[in-house]
């Protein structure tokens, strides 16, 4: 049975302009993986959307299930509520339980409830909110897309609530080998030892390390009793 | 005029297993900000070559450049330059100004230039080769598509000899004002300056700072005087 398959969608002109590095794309990576649901694509957009839209149509329709972070915040630029409802083709208003959540916290610290903050209360027709401990604007989940916050901390809570309830597979289990030799001289004998294992994946990395090359071997899989075999055929072979 | 754009590919399963940060992306997007080239879009995707040739024909139709990184090495799952001579319809080949570089290469340091390591000189038919100072393995443009090593130092290398050669724009300029108050807070104002502003884009990113919340306002362009103007107008209302 295979693992089910995931995408994500990272929004924003400043991933794409290099003024911020993203980290959610490699923080949900790992997550993932421990779940045991494969990332099988990741796209990068700004805020715009045309391109939204069409990024959420394809991922949505190619993949189990969809993450994307940023653009729900409450200035003019965070668009992805609305382009993630045009996408899917549902209405979007302000909901009721979303501007319940966010007027109780303004109100408790003293802030206005304005039309900007009100702006993040605006959740597409269906959805499910995601909790946001931090700075309480909701996430959402409509269909099988998971639409949650830039802002690290809050993408890394908004994800800690939604995946537990996940349908995921067996995790997929790495081992890996570090040899001090460079990738041309090892790659045809781990090339055979892939071509014996093929429902593991096998991966080498080269690295040099005082001017001398190495390479790390990578063997990943879900069933740890082929992983263990693999493994010791690669340290028969190089160890 | 616009400026010329951009798509960037990243290939690798140890980037959607979270083995690996990207740092690529990341580079890659601060150096077309500053050569005038507008990245539009990135994916990841892993190694697997109906992935690789579905992205690089999307990425290369949609826009002017697209840039690779990863899968030009010795082994099995280097499979990057076989995808790409695919998904542009042409043939690919073990090419002699490949192979006379690599073979040099390894009789120098007194390795065997074996069939893996030959793996390297496998161009396809019409590119032109990029060359790679670090680990001699060259790169390859062609037609739009330029095809780099994934490895950090490598890419670095092979992007800084292929963008001086690239038409690029005006570059992308960036001013910020950061402000101790919450996104909501200026929200409102901050949209109707943009709206003022067609030709800028400006965006605003949260933070926390000792339990208080401030917002970094961004506003980019190519026009140095409209940039002047705006910055005025923003620290006129939140400076």
């Amino acid at each position: 049975m295979r693992n089910p398959t995931a995408a994500m969608l990272v929004i924003g002109d400043e991933i794409l302009s290099g003024r911020t590095r993203d980290s959610n794309l490699w923080y949900l990576a790992g997550e993932l993986t421990r779940a045991g649901i494969s990332l099988t694509e990741a796209r990068v957009v700004g805020d715009d959307t045309a391109a939204i839209v069409a990024a959420v149509r394809a991922l949505s329709a190619a993949c189990d299930y969809v993450f994307t972070s940023g653009g729900i915040g409450p200035t003019h630029d965070d668009i992805t509520a609305d382009a993630v409802a045009e996408a899917l083709g549902v209405g979007i208003s302000l909901r009721a339980d979303a501007m319940d959540l966010l007027g109780t916290h303004y109100q408790r610290q003293g802030l206005p409830f304005n039309e900007a903050r009100q702006r993040m209360a605006r959740i597409p027709d269906g959805a499910e909110l995601i909790d946001n401990p931090i700075s309480v604007a909701p996430g959402f989940i409509l269909k099988n897309v998971h639409v949650m916050a830039g802002v690290p901390t809050i993408f890394e809570a908004m994800l800690s609530s939604v995946l537990p309830r996940l349908t995921g597979g067996a995790p997929l289990l790495s081992q890996s080998l570090r040899v001090m030799r460079g990738e041309g001289e090892i790659a045809d004998d781990f090339g055979r030892l892939a071509a014996e294992f093929p429902d593991l994946s096998m991966g080498s990395y080269p690295f040099q390390q005082n001017g001398a090359f190495g390479t790390n071997l990578v063997i990943r899989g879900t069933d740890p009793a082929q992983l263990d075999a693999a493994m010791l055929r690669l340290v028969s072979l190089f160890g």
